[in-house]
């Protein structure tokens, strides 16, 4: 552990977390894997079933070393995973097509992250309603303060799960293409084009009431 | 199979791909599965390696029931799908943040996939080639007839592999929220965020050589 800017900075490299392939694409800081993941609020999680991968994507919200994950009680995801069985899970952004002179060195600009852990039940109710605005503030900030809370029968409803990050990669390729020397005289474009995610024009519910502004949650969300 | 305008429609509706959760969401006809694939060229794949799950962010490109994956011959993931082990795939679209009146029925807009299969690894060099061409094609059309093509060097430290598409569903949610009956009093906004996927300004290798237009390939793609 070290302590930058009076953080503290976890190191997760293990066995399985080493990236492999192009390794100095590889980080194990979790002030570098905190970043993607709070950047982002669906990952895709991988488990074993009848001796099968499963691969399902799923909404996470992130609390210090913990994810946090939801849905209903009878989800076979949320099921398995209370089990405690091994899971991995992983969290790509795609942030640009990188075009090379080469067809070889076409590449993709991108940041990811990858997970090896087993989750838990939460259990405690103070907590399971916690992570739960958790979840909801890593998608939308605020709304849970706007929101009709879950009732009694809502909660019962609901399963939540968490995975405290122990063993975690990120993977990053930033900047421009790299060619064979040769190719750089070739009369070939090359560059980047970036890809961009916005929010859209918020879009009221047909069924609105009318008179009731846009939400503050939603008007700082497109903004941001 | 059914067909509907000259086009054949497969139905890839087995035990381990029938929708669980919200099956209303569920979609199993190649129309429906290939329009989702097709929109789209990176995918996670989950594999079990030691006995455990690592799910692994992958480009792939698709033609007509197979979806092709490239990359480096020594790549574990490569590696392992050769020897033909179970595989699982998911592709996810985010179209939307569904705000409803109560916590519990917030919800995300989406397009996903998932396939399950074994891959194989292609070894007719005029098929991998063109699987080559096909994933670049994904990516970005027409890119391949502008770059410099991959020499023997470079074709043997790639490795190509196929799934052919025969077990997979698309799982599907559209529209406003859906609350329950006493919520729709309530004085909270509801409705929907879009989140559009955009191409920016296409940024210049700093090493390209002047009086280089840009590629027609970018300038098609951010046009779309």
């Amino acid at each position: 552990m070290t302590v930058i800017n009076n953080q503290k900075i976890e190191h997760l490299k293990t066995d399985k977390t080493k990236v492999k392939r192009a390794p100095k694409r590889g980080h194990y800081d979790t002030r570098t894997i905190y970043k993607i993941l709070d950047n982002d609020f669906i990952c895709q999680i991988g488990f074993v079933y009848n001796g099968y991968p499963v691969v399902i994507p799923t909404i996470y919200g992130r609390k210090n070393d913990c994810l946090y994950f939801h849905g209903a009680s009878v989800s076979r995801l949320l099921v398995t995973m209370e089990e405690g069985v091994p899971i991995s899970l992983n969290v790509t952004q795609t942030d640009g097509i990188v075009l090379a002179r080469s067809a070889f060195h076409h590449s993709l600009n991108y940041h990811s992250v990858t997970v090896f852990g087993h989750a838990e039940l939460v259990t405690d109710e103070k907590e399971r309603l916690d992570a739960l605005k958790v979840v909801s503030d890593q998608i939308i900030p605020t709304r849970w303060e706007e929101a009709r809370l879950p009732n009694k029968k809502e909660l019962k409803a609901t399963k939540v799960l968490k995975l405290k990050i122990t063993e975690a990669s990120a993977k990053i390729r930033t900047g421009p293409p790299k060619d064979e020397k040769d190719d750089y005289d070739l009369e070939i474009w090359a560059g980047v084009i970036p890809i961009e995610k916005k929010y859209g024009k918020p879009i009221a519910d047909p069924d609105l009431k009318s008179g009731i502004p846009i939400a503050n949650s939603a008007i700082k969300l497109i903004k941001d």
